[in-house]
């Protein structure tokens, strides 16, 4: 069968290495006769795929002790609202970067819990570009941005200081470079780009943010309820879990999130620099913030993307059309993405504009 | 490598084909190039595992016109906050029959939202049998019952008659027997038993019960969000819910419900016959209410217990420990166990008898 490059934005393109050990996993796991599938979250060998799977986290990114890490349900939408009901009180105010639909979203959710300050918003210009200049209270309990706008190509550069602890929906970048995580109170990540499969969700919790508010929490939404039980107050999505354990573990084996920056970096020069240089394509978004995950393109003559994308899709190239807000194209080139596969996506820019120009 | 036998709790065991489908989606699927696990959620081919599992869900069941069925996050546990959240207003009450420990979680979740009314218990006696002498207020918004106790090895024979609409914890006896849906306004069941793997939770609502109360809810934690977007207003565990549609395949292909309840009353009559006739064992609960997918009995010599579980598990069978609640044994024999199994556990019960009388 002809190779795929898989350049959907989520659930993505994950390593060949970690769907193979989920392949056997399926069928035996660790000589027990039996399937990952069907053994109990309490057996020895599932709590050492929890407890693994936190220390690579930990490893990876350089969490500092004095962090808790969790994995739970529900993505990156149930962490919108569980955030605000954990860390923000009625009668407290928390601020908001509103680069995207995603942020866009978590404010609309933290307004049920409390006061809202949305320090900027790049809303009126379809998020093209990540707001700068701004200031935050020093009164606020957090500062939520969105590290990846994986709907417009945009990321944070470089987090922004804050007087108060950093929140970051990291769903799209995560593990895609070094982070120094003494900088955030709360990270938090829905699995399916960079870590693995939809299901589960990481998150980075300060511990003296355990239990922070006194307000009364279902315990299946009270972070200090996941933490004390070490992600296994119920059954933990068990596969989910081990999926990003294999996830994690080929990340280590390429040398870490340094060299997932590097390669990262390669993969985004190569296909900015067509986008560039290419006089069909231009990109969508301000080059300062442009993404080195979701890299969003459009053509000069709009009429000839429906003939460009069926190129593409012949040439094995599958997931490339942008979001419906956007238009035009959008590659995801996350970690797991082989410099091959850009290349290849360069390749038909090249032989398409030859033809049409 | 020796058979071995799984009578784990939860996860549990699995039918083979269902494995062996999950193991190959992880490499490849339907011709795609790419995994069941790097794919969109928003692919046609993954729109139509979930309308699959939908559709097969309401057809082994019978869901009559009327009902909406999802697939969620969370487990069990999350329902317990999210039906009284969406259903139980400030100052109504709700009924809840207390017959086991999950069922006085989700009592205490429900205190959370409004007024519960516990109509009867078994708590006092260690739920060793399931209360039947009560009174359901007619004013209650709904009965809720557990339809099977893990723990204690109890399950209803029949729902009970209730003036309001029965909502049922059905985790652990989904699809073993046929059930008459138009009397629940609302059933909802973690996957890992009956179901498929940990990671998604299904839930069967009626339709004019969404938006029944006018509580300001998060959107992951609204009924009515998730049934308007077919659960996928976020990216959907899509591996759980492919398991899910490929374990109910398999119950189809055995002849759906009704025969899941005449493989699994043949199983616990076998296991429970074994257990009355052989001097070593006894049973834990009231005869009536004996659940036949736990199956829970204790040695006359409790001292005996742990060289009987030594030859169980060197005879490959495992998994069966009891709860701690309980102590002794505890065999789960789900749709997915087969007569032979539970055969093999009657032999060495036998064997382990004779050898010590």
């Amino acid at each position: 069968m002809k190779k795929v490059y898989n350049f959907s934005a989520g659930p993505a393109i994950l390593p060949r290495e970690a769907m193979e050990a989920g392949s056997r996993a399926c069928l035996e796991f660790q000589g027990m006769g039996m399937s990952l599938l069907e053994i109990s979250h309490r057996s020895k060998e599932y709590e050492a795929v929890v407890a693994d799977a936190c220390a690579i986290v930990k490893e990876l990114l350089g969490v500092p002790d004095g962090y808790k890490v969790l994995f739970l349900q529900g993505g990156a939408s149930l962490q919108f609202a569980m955030v605000p009901m954990n860390l923000l009180g009625e009668n407290e105010t928390a601020a908001y970067l509103n680069s995207g639909v995603w942020a866009d979203k978590a404010i609309k959710e933290a307004k049920l819990f409390g006061s809202v300050n949305v320090v900027a918003s790049s809303k009126d210009a379809n998020y093209t570009f990540i707001p700068k200049d701004y200031a935050v209270p020093a009164d606020a309990q957090y500062f939520h941005v969105t590290s990846n706008n994986t709907i417009y190509g945009t990321q944070l550069q470089r987090f922004p200081e804050s007087p108060v602890p950093l929140v970051s929906d990291m769903s799209s970048d995560i593990f895609s470079r070094p982070v120094d995580v003494s900088k955030f109170g709360l990270i938090y990540a829905g699995a399916q780009k960079n870590m693995g499969i939809a299901g589960t969700t990481l998150v980075i919790i300060r511990e003296d943010w355990l239990g922070k508010n006194k307000r009364k929490l279902p315990s299946m939404l009270d972070y200090k309820v996941h933490a004390d039980n070490d992600s296994m107050y119920n059954t933990p999505p068990a596969f989910a879990i081990y999926m990003a354990l294999e996830t994690l573990k080929w990340v280590k084996a390429q040398g870490g999130v340094q060299a997932m920056q590097k390669r990262n970096e390669e993969k985004a020069a190569l296909l900015y620099g067509e986008i560039d240089r290419n006089p069909s394509f231009k990109g969508t978004c301000a080059v300062e913030d442009r993404s080195r995950m979701n890299i969003t393109f459009v053509m000069n003559k709009p009429e000839l993307e429906g003939a460009f994308l069926k190129e593409a899709e012949a040439a094995g190239l599958s997931g490339l059309k942008g979001h419906r807000s956007v238009g035009g194209f959008r590659a995801s080139v996350y970690n797991a993405m082989g410099l091959d596969g850009v290349q290849a996506l360069v390749d038909v820019m090249r032989n398409f504009d030859q033809k049409n120009s």
